[in-house]
């Protein structure tokens, strides 16, 4: 069965009670890979990063190696399930989506979600898929994000999980970024607090600097000292940067405006930053004590988004729960983003802890 | 005798021809704590970084606790001289400086300048002031950069060297940093490709952002961690941020906007990024070669933007050319700045260094 790629499918969830209060139509899109059991018990959630998508396997899926008949997430074995995230624009209502209430989008009046909302319209949506329990929750970066908070608010349903290069709360310095590229996009003058989509202007200069700037933290030193070098731009090309390294991130930051919404990167960016698994739980160690399932931590040697020792507080928390936890490095030059790219490590990591579960 | 804080004194240096083939007439502030010597021969040049100034030593002096009667540099033996580098704003000519063709600032038409060029406009100066042979030239970021340069273009001069925190050239990742923070920059629509100053407006808010992403670069994951964890903001002041770190990063912001110019941050960056200390003298080890003298390499082990094996490249290369070379590791969690902090560290290195040079 070869994972096909096809437009991803759609799930109405009703209205859902946010965390701030306010209630929100929502609907999810998601794809599967594999097919449910029927006493819903195989699926695996995979849960994507801040500007991802569902399409987690398939053709440009962003796991697609990981995931597959066979595969470290061997979709024989498995149905694995992936949506995109509340207030994101692939699918899955969002600030691009049509307020029911004006007929028109809601734009910068979208409101303020959490990582826990983000959670809550995933249980609705595997629950009305068939899904009694997930065998196993993952993802990396915010998806790492995503994985903890189930493993908080649905300790029943997760029986496993494999957070990646992600942290208990958001720290201090990863937040420092969110915030220089959130100004980035206030600084637009076509950004108009959020109202551009209506008054007819857009802030692709300050979403194409706030993906510059995160660009950096997803790499390394190292990783663009070898890839760019001092290289210079070809001649006429300058207009993007006198050095490679610059072209590289003007074309990065020029792709992105292509296919994202600056109001969802300010309310996925604010979600982010507001995240702290034990902030209204009495603490990391109280909050995922109910949780009593194995774990695999992943960190990245390189990562200075969120560094090694961020992946081993996770670790130590569910040491002293008493959970089965392990903890494995990936060794990479590439920074942050190599849980998007070692493959050869992800898959051999992934496949023994997998290989462990209870059947 | 005391350090004293007094306003740069200026030197006017005539006309200079820049790399770029630009005639510049320029004048160079400069503070200088100790006496040179009848011989010219005791002087210490100390280079200062990105948004610098001459005030190396006195009150709110960069390197004050470094630079004293009886301090690791010790002006009782030495005179210590600081000068303000080209096309900064804090007294030598800039951007903000008077174009005598005009009768006005130069603003965005301030041409291109090199790290070579800052380093030619301070070797007028100390031959001005008397100085005929430099017993040691330091620095630490781009005050670095000019350590390098120094060495590489008046090895007759500079007879011991102490770069800190820096590279032999600008690498890709620092190289990312600065044009994140010019994109911030031009961005700003006050800032009108430079010509702000001219049509009264202001890209105080692209200087700012520009200053924030900086500040990332300068710190770690671990100092933001401790000093500002998860720490809110106090109520009334969430307009800066909800988070602590967030008002710290615009305060910041704010503040470098208060006593610094666009321009001057435009062509600062460029010069630094443009520096290659072999790049027009076939490669870094021949174009040290002519330097015959002992050097103190310093990196910080925290650093995320100069990391520590670009100064162990530094050591390799003097090494090679059979320089007596020592380098030795700030050990701090405060990153890039730890050069402007670590000073007890910084003093007993400095120190063992300096008592080992020749009379």
């Amino acid at each position: 069965m070869p994972n096909v790629s096809s437009p991803s499918l759609v799930q109405p969830l009703g209205v859902l009670r946010l965390e701030s209060g306010a209630d929100l139509e929502v609907e999810a899109a998601y794809e599967i890979y594999g097919r449910i059991s029927p006493a819903g018990d195989n699926a695996v959630l995979v849960c994507h990063a801040l500007t991802g998508s569902a399409r987690a396997a398939g053709e440009q899926g962003w796991w697609d190696p990981l995931i597959g008949p066979g595969a470290a997430i061997d979709t024989n074995r498995y149905a694995v399930i992936c949506s995109n995230i509340l207030a994101s624009c692939y699918g899955t209502t969002g600030p691009r989506s049509v307020d029911p209430a004006t007929g028109r989008s809601y734009g910068g009046r979208f409101p303020t979600v959490t990582v826990g909302d983000m959670v809550a319209v995933q249980h609705a949506l595997v629950q009305k898929l068939g899904v009694r329990s997930l065998a196993c929750v993952t993802g990396g970066s915010l998806g790492g994000l995503q994985v903890l908070e189930w493993a908080a608010r649905y300790p029943e349903m997760a029986r496993s999980i494999m957070p990646v290069a992600t942290n208990l709360a958001h720290a201090a310095w990863t937040i420092a970024f969110n915030e220089c590229a959130r100004q980035a996009i206030r600084n637009d003058p076509g950004y108009l607090d959020g109202d551009y989509i209506h008054r007819g202007t857009t802030p692709h200069r300050g979403l194409a600097l706030a993906r510059m700037i995160a660009m950096i933290s997803y790499r390394s030193a190292q990783s663009f000292g070898e890839r760019f070098g001092r290289q210079v731009t070809p001649p006429g090309e300058e207009d993007s940067g006198r050095f490679e390294v610059e072209s590289y991130l003007h074309y990065q930051g020029g792709k992105l405006v292509e296919r994202f919404d600056a109001n969802a990167y300010m309310r996925i960016t604010e979600a982010m930053d507001a995240y702290d698994v034990g902030g209204a739980r009495g603490g990391a160690q109280a909050a995922l004590a109910p949780f009593r399932g194995p774990a695999l931590v992943m960190g990245i040697d390189s990562d200075i988004l969120y560094p090694v020792w961020q992946q081993q507080e996770i670790v130590e928390v569910l040491k002293a729960n008493g959970n089965a936890v392990s903890y494995r490095e990936i060794h990479s030059e590439h920074g942050h983003d190599a849980f998007l790219m070692e493959w050869a490590q992800l898959d051999r990591h992934i496949r023994e802890f997998m290989a462990a579960l209870p059947a």
